[in-house]
């Protein structure tokens, strides 16, 4: 076992204070901890604790609490808010970074949520409204609309003035630059502020030419920008190049942590948002679909093996070797696959290198089906005893193993073209279409020279 | 299609310009972009090309030249630097932050890495050298040793002075604070530094509670604090606690996307280091050995099989629906493994909640074994016409999802508990023993009840 971690002694200490009753001690423990650490130690919390553990703390320090919220899993996170009053959520939620608030609101029972935001207009700026409005996995959405900006008219000495009276703005690196109708002009980093005598003009020292995004530009986009670029924040505008909100960098490290989990799950045929911590009956609910098109496909596979049933029953050492047939296929195709799905997502497989990277499969194929072929063929002949039998297996691996690599190649790149998800092409799908491909080419080729048998 | 891409445009030119010897144009070119959107440029044009666009930009801005190198694909931009010889690459690599530099160097060939190392040192600091010398994916490895540090008796004033005379730090957002002997004693924010009198004391504005690494921390450590604290950058500290260096958010971005590529590849079988652009020949040595693998153990499940082959010779639809037993296996084996491997490198499996978690999938293979199993069983009776066929394929069913359920848990796990990366559990592995079990269950069970089919 690897050493105690501090949190894994703090959940220890959580535990036996709930169940001795010291809420004092309890809640002096939870208030000395860094939100992230305290939805690690929620999460690892079993139900009836954790919601007891946040309503301790919600009672006596409500932005610690609502703040841990934000760092747990959104599903996780909205269960501990679910069955208290609008009224009161209402209340809570403006403690919140915009963009959190509407994560976290997005995430509860429509109706709750609709009688949520109607009691904050009332109340407040419309802004978590407004952010929910944009659509899922756009800029808009995951932005801070309370961005800092400056006027282009200030000077160097204004700016850090105005700086100075500002609070509450989510980390300030970038100052951002707007003309007198919002209009997004320029940006000037703080550390150049400094550097320069306090009546220099914005104007002259900010940068025009600056990477944005628009409020509807994909998520996952905005992220390669600001990771190709190596930026802190980006600034996005809406249609008329208004200057709508701020995405940092902390937001977008989330979105590829969130695009990697989706994108490794969708390929074994998991839904995107399954956790850890996934009650058992939701994740079966999830899994559910996938097993029931697997079993679907799994069942024509065994349609084109009982065609052969005939051949089987003449030369039963086939029910054996067509195994390693497909396997090997489905193993080739999911190597394929994964190379293109991942190269896809980090915007390696671009249109002018496709034809390559199929030429590319095709080679790699036709090299594993020689080699494997003939090992195969080796190992059949060797068990069998009948070199044409090895010869079959040789061929029919050939065969698959191009057939794995055109269709994991072709199928996410496809997708991609319709603008699906490439990694829905999920090795369910590859690998049944190998396994057919395989049992059909090998029992194929013995029925026809059966007579060599 | 979708609409071409600027960069896409650019590419074209680029072509364009080199086939028509305009070499003129073809610098002006280069030297407009990024040097991110040039290494995609680079990275999309055929070696041969490439390689003459690279020396077209080393000859006449090397700066530009070799930071577009640190953003290309780290074998692809070695490729580039492998036959220069030692003295000019000596010459070069200053230009770049040691980080950046040690990366590549690290990448040449042995003995010219050696030479180069040797030439640098002669001539300027050791930094890149020293980086070397720390273990490969540690924090010390990735850090930049050129970290902006304030002494701990500066005034406010004095501090955003020393500041302004200061050149080349890379990105300067937290200001750490060091003793006399560089012992990491606090950290400014940059912000803060504005925001009070000239006279303040630093001593008495800075945090003394800083998230550190040490620099033999793991990256991947590094990045979840990174991530999980939202910070910009974290201090990296020997082991006397004396500042050696700083890891910025963009350099964890990149670890983050590594390590993410590497689960995903390693899941499937692939090495962790391929792209859609590496070689054929190298792309099918690297997937070779997994493919030798799964030959090996599918012919294991091939032998198991073989041991049947009397039973299937008396039944011979047996061999068509023992492959429906075993798929189902695999893939509710790879969705179990990669949920938990996922939530390994998310850090969403803790030792606290191991149990929960196996308890979890081995329910849900059950609930999917029995509902799987029955319509399997349906599909059976009605295609063979034989109830005791489909009843003996639903037990099988249920008898293998289970073993996937635990095998697809427990493996990943104790392979973490080895210190071994749990993503080499990789579904090559899990699915051949789903097809061992789901052979081994269901024809056994066939065998034993023979009499009935």
């Amino acid at each position: 076992m690897p050493p105690l971690r501090r949190l894994d002694v703090v959940l220890d200490s959580v535990k036996r204070l709930q169940r001795i009753g010291a809420t004092a001690n309890l809640l002096n423990l939870l208030q000395k901890q860094h939100p992230a650490d305290l939805a690690e130690v929620l999460g690892d919390l079993r139900p009836l604790e954790r919601r007891s553990a946040f309503e301790t703390l919600l009672g006596h320090n409500s932005r610690l609490a609502m703040e841990a919220l934000t760092e747990l899993d959104r599903e996780v996170g909205a269960a501990l808010l679910v069955d208290r009053p609008a009224e009161e959520l209402a209340r809570l939620f403006p403690v919140l970074p915009s963009d959190d608030a509407a994560a976290l609101i997005d995430q509860l029972p429509e109706e709750l949520s609709a009688s949520v935001l109607e009691l904050m207009r009332q109340k407040e700026s419309g802004e978590v409204q407004h952010l929910l409005e944009y659509e899922d996995r756009t800029a808009g959405r995951i932005m801070n609309p309370e961005v800092f900006a400056l006027s282009e008219d200030l000077t160097a000495g204004e700016a850090i003035q105005a700086l100075q009276g500002s609070r509450d703005v989510e980390m300030v690196f970038y100052l951002y630059v707007v003309d007198e109708r919002r209009h997004l002009v320029g940006v000037v980093s703080l550390r150049r502020l400094l550097l320069v005598s306090p009546e220099t003009p914005l104007k002259r020292i900010m940068t025009t030419e600056l990477i944005r995004a628009r409020v509807d530009t994909d998520q996952e986009d905005v992220a390669r920008e600001v990771a190709d670029y190596n930026l802190l924040a980006i600034p996005v505008v809406d249609g008329e190049n208004k200057l709508a909100g701020i995405i940092t960098v902390d937001d977008v490290i989330d979105v590829i942590k969130d695009e990697a989990t989706e994108d490794i799950l969708r390929l074994a045929g998991v839904s995107a948002d399954e956790h850890v911590a996934t009650s058992p009956f939701e994740a079966w609910r999830k899994r559910l679909p996938w097993l029931a098109v697997n079993l679907a496909t799994a069942a024509l596979a065994a349609l084109v093996v009982q065609r052969f049933e005939a051949t089987i029953d003449r030369v039963v050492a086939l029910a054996a070797f067509m195994t390693i047939v497909a396997s090997m296929g489905g193993n080739a195709a999911t190597q394929t696959l994964t190379v293109i799905v991942r190269g896809i997502a980090l915007g390696e497989l671009t249109w002018g290198n496709t034809r390559r990277a199929l030429g590319k499969e095709t080679l790699v194929g036709l090299a594993n089906g020689l080699v494997f072929g003939a090992a195969g063929a080796g190992i059949a002949w060797w068990v069998v005893g009948n070199p044409y039998f090895g010869g079959i297996l040789a061929l029919a691996m050939v065969i698959n193993l191009i057939v794995a690599a055109f269709a994991a190649t072709l199928i996410p790149i496809s997708l991609r073209a319709l603008k699906v998800d490439p990694a829905l092409a999920s090795a369910v799908f590859i690998t049944t279409l190998t396994d057919v491909f395989g049992f059909f080419a090998f029992l194929g080729l013995a029925t026809f020279f059966i007579r060599y048998l």
